[in-house]
């Protein structure tokens, strides 16, 4: 059946890239690119990624193999129009998507075709309808969100998620585009939980799988410590 | 040898408990006391932790074993002002340490003894000066950060912390008290790398642990990708 997934690389501080770039000097040249490079250096180094966006070499090994196993769960894409935008000419002929993408955008625009299966399709009516028409040409494999952190977000908050993958990397960047930002449409006391469903860690990254179980209350639940004494917990 | 530690319990966007309590009604009522009780809600029902405050019950399961193997690991603590204002009152006569407390404040205190083990010293001159008088008495084994997490911070962003354990609980809490907040004093191209030396999951949280390499440039590095595909590395 088809699940509505999202992968993302972050730092251990919740970073999927360093700051914003302002426009001033070139993206390769910015912080922003500097930290996306550090988060996202163990899948330019596997093998699998190397082998879709056409470059030699690469390491085999478990990074891989998760890299490939996501490729291939996925029947269709849905992406944000900053990350179409970044990526449309640097992927050129044959983008290493190999299935039908949806873009969420405000302009309209004609359907892109490509070499190896990738298609673009833009949908002006928001993400809930670009899930929905990447669902219908899915053939049953998951509909996965490509990205950026913005669309991953609202996806999220709009309980159109059922799984999340962070790829947790050991670096703390400091600051940067941030994937959890506190803007998820949550009350104080309110929550989104989830279940872990597989972890794998390597040396480079540790990939963290979850369901996501829904919104739910935060309701007082000391345990019947009287409050107190658990606040070592943060210890 | 003695390594300076810290262990936070953690939401899975890096709050340990929700927004600051504003002093508006009382702590328990609180969101920030229902964001720490969510995300220290497996340790509370852990039987060693029971065991430490004096509870009855509980699991004797993996996370008990990580948090004795964690209170045995520590020979002395360093402590915030805030973290032991809340908890001198309800810890009691016996608090859970065990063990000599260092505690960071700007008024100096007479030392306290308690049974069993903690005593609590008050140290003006700074975290780094608390960190060596606990080091002097810790008998070889470990100084433990007690929290709260502006002391784990500052501890990371002195370069004074050699082991960062963090324990993931499944639930995002879209805002509260973070443990790594953007306040590290790294520059936009700087970092401190981490090395992962231990993950354990289980159902109710993921223990991660790293060893703190230390602060290092972001070379950009973008593994001859020529920059533009690897944009899908966000996805």
């Amino acid at each position: 059946m088809t699940k509505v997934t999202a992968q993302m690389s972050v730092s251990l501080d919740g970073y999927y890239a360093g700051p914003r770039h302002d426009g001033q000097g070139g993206w390769m040249d910015s912080a922003e690119a500097a930290g996306f490079f550090r988060v996202t250096r163990w899948l330019i180094d596997a093998m699998a990624w190397r082998e879709r966006i056409g470059f030699a070499g690469g390491e085999r090994d478990t990074n891989s193999d998760i890299i490939a196993e996501t490729f291939e769960a996925a029947g269709a894409y849905v992406m944000g129009r900053r990350m179409f935008e970044g990526g449309e000419v640097p992927w050129g002929d044959e983008p290493p998507f190999r299935a039908p993408v949806f873009v969420v955008t405000h302009r309209p625009r004609q359907k892109l075709a490509r070499r190896g299966g990738t298609s673009f399709t833009f949908v002006t009516d928001g993400v809930a309808d670009a899930i929905e028409q990447a669902r219908a040409v899915a053939n049953g494999k998951n509909v996965a969100i490509a990205g950026g952190g913005d669309l991953v977000r609202q996806v999220l908050e709009e309980g159109l998620l059922d799984e999340l993958e962070l790829h947790v990397v050991p670096v703390v960047l400091g600051g940067g585009m941030r994937l959890l930002e506190p803007d998820l449409g949550l009350d104080a006391k309110e929550a989104i939980e989830l279940t872990p469903t597989r972890v794998v860690p390597t040396p480079q990254v540790t990939h963290t799988r979850y369901t996501v179980t829904g919104h739910a209350a935060l309701v007082l639940d000391d345990r019947g410590s009287g409050g107190g004494p658990s606040r070592l917990a943060a210890s």
